[in-house]
């Protein structure tokens, strides 16, 4: 160190990690479509469109390694960028995480159980998988989906068509809308030397399919930890991958089913900045870097409250003796994620906690499901 | 928030606070007289003498108030801008802070015992001070002396030629050299509305007359901590002091004799960024914000390690599982700050890690003294 560390993509994943690097007295520097992007508040950034290769080329210049803050990377640009410096995770690994039929794929080669799925290319494809599959079941994009963008439900035959005319054209999957108990993500990190560590798991709270709370550790049984962590595991050593992923996993019945990856550091990580000794964001940069991976240990119970549209009024939570307060920087737009909030604590102080806050809240339906899990540990 | 911070000053006390910033959404601004402080790396940088008022002025616009990151500010430039813009801590107390002798004067009229001291404006008062306050003794500048600079000691009345040829000129304080057996320092912490808060008492260790480490809680007795925490509540209050400050006392056979404080976040506070729920850097943002304080409670045992002239290696700190690692981009130079480390855990897992570094340490001269310390809690 110094090292300069460049970042495809500058939102708030970004900034984040580049209040991290600053500490550790790394420049970061990031690149992204948009001039305004959070991170630029807080690094350099190259406004540039990624398959700008001269832009890009410029960029990578002085840079000592590359990595991204979002997983929709285009692959010739990952590429592009490996041929000159290195980049991690690497774009193969990148571009399994990428299309939901070759990650669900491989899952089944590693031996993960993940829900029964089809591949669909026509309407013919989709009636058929229909019957494979069964109903319900859900359709989506193989590429570029997020927070419940690019997927339809299906409740009947009759929903084919429909979901065909809004979504066909591009190459899709659908999957059985399996019953679950709840969310789990497993947040891991990889070194460039193969050392593996990952953080307690993580039970995920939604609202609208997209994240509203997460808490750390989730209430767990020791053979579903382990499963989940071995899951994570030998998908890391499959891909050869370095720094942090989150795998998403559906509990039901204490079987555990592989949801997705996401190969980069992740909003169910949160809680980690302080509620670990090292944050996820810290260890993504150690693990790209080669340095030694910090201590995945968590600090007692973390409850992580994500902001979507708008960021809430911010007193409530900071008169809280364990609040933290993230905001990201950025203007108000429905659904987008503008900050977030983490309680770290004894089990007892975050549920009071959470309670106080919940009486105050224009949406307690946020916190009313944490508290309810929390519950059965204060007895 | 969002809201405008703007810092005048932009070393390594900007950066983190810019970081604390970031953090909660904040837009933070610096002003320094190099284009190269090392808080640019985090925010945007007005590079301007603290005297150009046309530069002060354009810096002030937009921001929502104004705070500092050093004690020598130009009282006439903070006058000014406190004319356009809050600016916390309030200038007054800054100049109080800002002079040893109105300092410890001030002190004394709050019933806080310090060393003996006499103002020297000549080799005159110097011959004199040196029979009222005794020998040895140090002589001292009034302004704008710090980390052993401005300094010299006085061991018999022959030294009083020399030191005034060195250092007269300039207003002059000769203090009583008083033995003491450690010093201690109360980080604290208050609000808009008079909240008031301290972190645990911290034992400072010097090397070259430099902070080399810092352990907290300081071993302490309740009177020791109460009569910390009684002069800097009084000193705050009568000050009507906004933000966070460090007073740091000496301890002598159970006694305190205040030495001077610090109007502004401080080095023997560092630890409290893993250390404390709430970093200082945080705090003083709040308050000089004022919103609600964060919790000052400590979380454990911490040790700070400052790196002095230049970064040592990161491999050993960044392989103990308990090791947090601050480098602030600044480049090597002799007795520059540049970088600190923390440890945080139990005491005696911190003690374990100290023992660890300081048998791979250049200087474990840094280290040692700090572990004879922790020994008697370890029993």
């Amino acid at each position: 160190m110094p090292t300069t560390v460049g970042i495809l993509g500058g939102g708030q994943l970004a900034r984040m990690m580049a209040l991290a690097g600053a500490r550790l007295g790394l420049r970061v520097r990031v690149v992204d479509t948009a001039a305004d992007a959070c991170a630029s508040q807080v690094a350099p950034l190259t406004c540039a469109d990624y398959n700008d290769f001269d832009a890009i080329s410029k960029f990578a210049d002085g840079i000592d390694v590359v990595t991204f803050d979002f997983e929709n990377v285009p692959a010739d640009t990952a590429m592009f960028l490996a041929s000159r410096v290195p980049v991690f995770p690497n774009p193969q690994a990148l571009a399994v995480a990428q299309d939901r039929l070759e990650e669900k794929q491989l899952f089944q080669r590693l031996g993960m159980a993940t829900p029964t799925f089809a591949t669909v290319d026509s309407l013919e494809e989709l009636q058929a998988g229909i019957l494979t599959v069964g109903l319900p079941a859900i359709l989506k994009t193989r590429r570029l989906g997020y927070d419940g963008k690019g997927q339809i439900r299906l409740r009947a035959e009759a929903d084919a068509d429909a979901a065909w005319r809004s979504l066909g054209g591009v190459p899709l999957i659908l999957e059985s809308l399996v019953p679950f108990d709840r969310e789990i993500s497993v947040i891991s990190v990889r070194g460039r030397g193969g050392e593996f560590s990952t953080y307690a798991l993580t039970e995920n709270f939604h609202e609208h399919s997209i994240l509203s709370a997460s808490l750390s550790p989730a209430p767990r049984s020791e053979e579903i930890e382990d499963t989940a962590i071995t899951f994570a595991r030998r998908l890391a050593e499959d891909l050869d991958y370095v720094g942090v992923f989150a795998l998403e996993l559906f509990e039901h019945e204490g079987n555990l089913l592989v949801n997705e990856m996401a190969p980069r550091v992740h909003n169910s990580g949160h809680w980690t900045i302080e509620g670990a000794i090292t944050s996820q964001f810290e260890n993504h940069l150690r693990a790209v870097l080669g340095l030694p991976l910090g201590s995945t240990q968590a600090l007692g119970t973390s409850v992580m409250l994500n902001w979507i549209s708008e960021v809430p009024d911010a007193l409530p939570l900071l008169a809280e003796p364990l609040g933290h307060w993230h905001d990201y920087g950025k203007t108000s737009r429905p659904g987008r994620k503008v900050g977030h909030a983490t309680l770290n604590g004894s089990a007892s102080e975050v549920s009071d906690a959470l309670k106080r806050l919940s009486a105050g809240m224009k949406r307690p339906s946020q916190i009313d499901p944490v508290v309810a899990v929390l519950a059965p540990q204060l007895q």
